[in-house]
């Protein structure tokens, strides 16, 4: 059976690139990709992006940066699922592969987000929620979060400060990451004394909204020519499932039903089990959602997902090593393009290039993107190939 | 080899439909092709939307609208490629289809627009061009596609009122379509006498924006059930190709390249020649569009294709019928929905069962979509099963 692989892979920095338009942060990361796949050049292009209409003014952007990209003449596709739209990218590029019709498909997740105020920003990422129920009120994505973990709090039995470990470790590992937004390590003292920005998230639970883009080079794994620059990488299984948009109409909002089902249907596409995935890039929005998709995924039973929080168990070296550029915390959170970034490290991890970041002997990466409270995930086991 | 079948259709009618929200006009779309295909329930969900970003403040929509429908837990995806947008929408249930990793998916294109003033949608569509050197400056699509018609005429020899029979054949046959806006006939009198919009498009040389949601239901073919409602329609062939986003970056804007070469690409992987199309479903958003497209199709040589409007030759039982439930025109041009209704018009024309606006005989169609000047064609062969 055909399998499809990634060839190739390429990244801006994240951060505030005042410098550069939406079609130069794609350019860059697309110039990488190229160069990284050795020269392999797209028949389609796939481009996750959530915010350029609301922000830049700007639709059909898969088609001006196929243009402007000197790739003129391809397939291009926006495809767009709030914050899991980089997973949704690489997913209609998998399709695409999948399928037969397309030999050599570009994902390219770009978002520029700096040219804004920081409130434009949020009302527009607050575009992701149910817009005449959710949104109209007020309700951002942050005040959304910080209900969850209140809630949370109130449930469980959770001692201060227990999701510190989450920050502590995003930052850790950003720091030697150089691309990320965020390149300095903080102390748990640190997150003990940081600003409340929505009760009960402070500063260090709420990933920083950035500009950047990734970038992916997906082949059917029959069409992969001999000599290649770097080893590819497989996609063992894609999924992609969904949840009520609000999530007033939850049952329970302390489960994280699209990421349960997606993390499931992807295992058992890929036919692994929890125990076999040496790494997780989780989508750590804000620390409550790291907690939550820890417990949907199965890694935690209800309520316990802050544990992992604790000394070591997901930093590089420990037992499930999570955000291991520094996730959204630390890298940042350019919108669309972060789960093309996951994506990219994933890569980076298994291919035995992430240098400081190198988790040991990783040979099967999860990787997972959100919209919205978990209202969309996306889900992607990524394998090294023997 | 697995063909991908249409299996049922759904519409809602095109206007003004002040009492429905966007997540409405979806789900009376997709009640009617689930009612349509005998209540087969789809996997996957792909949304084609342009401009609820801009208009209605809602990004997210494919989750929402999967929530709103009852098919929660669905993947779900938007997808955008301006004016192309149901065509791509169409593309990526065809892909995910083909690719065997979903069996049945939903194909829903929808758009909102009567809820916003004529100079916020326009300004809305105007992001479909280059926002930062195209719209910043005033450049509407309208304006664009008279400059287009202006460097037409002054090319070629046009006899005056050349473009007439376009318009009136839309609207003749928009008479008999119960979902078109409009539903009158109108006299070549009319066309000389109407008022100018931008010259020399007048008011009959432009599709009307307006709200709309139109479905499709797609399966593949050792999947279809023995007993049917409808006889399914096979997608013989799709291709999306790309061109300049914008038009003064080509050397000749009088050639519709990406049109051309997905017109080329569809009617090779059929395996048909131009000959054996029946009916084409022809973006007339502008009928400069329309000449164009015909010209690029290679229906009519360069310069030419103004002459398919003489009396006869494009209604329905003409040499090629076009537009033939009243095309953008006379149906009325609900965005990124527009593309859908055209692929179910041509389900109907398949079938058989287009009543007053049937095409005697039809086996194949040729359905195309444009975003932007052509800078985004997305083009679907559609052929009746023996």
């Amino acid at each position: 059976m055909s399998e499809v692989l990634i060839v190739g892979v390429g990244q801006t920095s994240v951060g505030e690139h005042w410098d550069y338009s939406l079609r130069e942060l794609a350019l860059h990361a697309i110039e990488a990709v190229i160069e990284d796949s050795g020269g392999l050049r797209p028949q389609a292009l796939y481009v996750g992006n959530m915010l350029a209409p609301a922000l830049s003014s700007q639709s059909h952007l898969a088609t001006l940066v196929a243009d402007f990209a000197g790739l003129r003449g391809v397939e291009a596709t926006v495809v767009e699922a709030a914050g899991a739209t980089g997973g949704v990218a690489l997913r209609a590029g998998y399709l695409a592969v999948l399928s037969g019709q397309v030999d050599v498909a570009l994902v390219v997740g770009v978002e520029k987000l700096s040219d804004r105020t920081a409130s434009e920003v949020d009302a527009a990422i607050a575009t992701a929620s149910d817009s005449d129920y959710e949104a109209e009120q007020g309700l951002t994505q942050t005040a959304q979060a910080a209900l969850l973990m209140q809630r949370y709090l109130h449930e469980f039995e959770v001692p201060e400060g227990a999701f510190a470990g989450f920050p502590v470790t995003a930052h850790a590992n950003g720091a030697s990451n150089p691309n990320a937004m965020f390149r300095k390590a903080i102390k748990p003292e640190s997150y003990a004394r940081a600003g409340m920005v929505s009760a009960p998230l402070n500063m260090f639970d709420i990933a920083p909204p950035a500009d950047g883009a990734a970038a992916a080079l997906l082949v059917r794994s029959e069409l992969v020519p001999p000599k290649f620059p770097h080893k590819p990488v497989g996609i063992a299984a894609s999924s992609v499932a969904t949840d009520t948009l609000a999530l007033h109409d939850r049952p329970d909002p302390l489960e994280f039903g699209a990421a349960r089902h997606s993390v499931a249907q992807a295992c058992q596409r890929a036919g692994i089990d929890l125990e076999q995935i040496d790494l997780f890039e989780v989508f750590d929005a804000y620390s409550i959602y790291t907690a939550l998709s820890l417990e949907a995924a199965g890694f935690a039973e209800r309520g316990q997902g802050w544990q992992w929080a604790r000394d070591g168990a997901i930093s590089l070296d420990g037992e499930l090593p999570l955000m291991t550029f520094g996730g959204l915390k630390a890298r940042g959170y350019p919108g669309g393009a972060t789960g093309v970034y996951q994506v990219v490290e994933a890569v980076q991890q298994l291919r035995g290039q992430a240098g400081d970041n190198q988790v040991p002997d990783a040979e099967v990466a999860l990787v997972q993107a959100l919209g919205g409270p978990a209202s969309t995930a996306a889900t992607h086991v990524l394998r090294a190939l023997d």
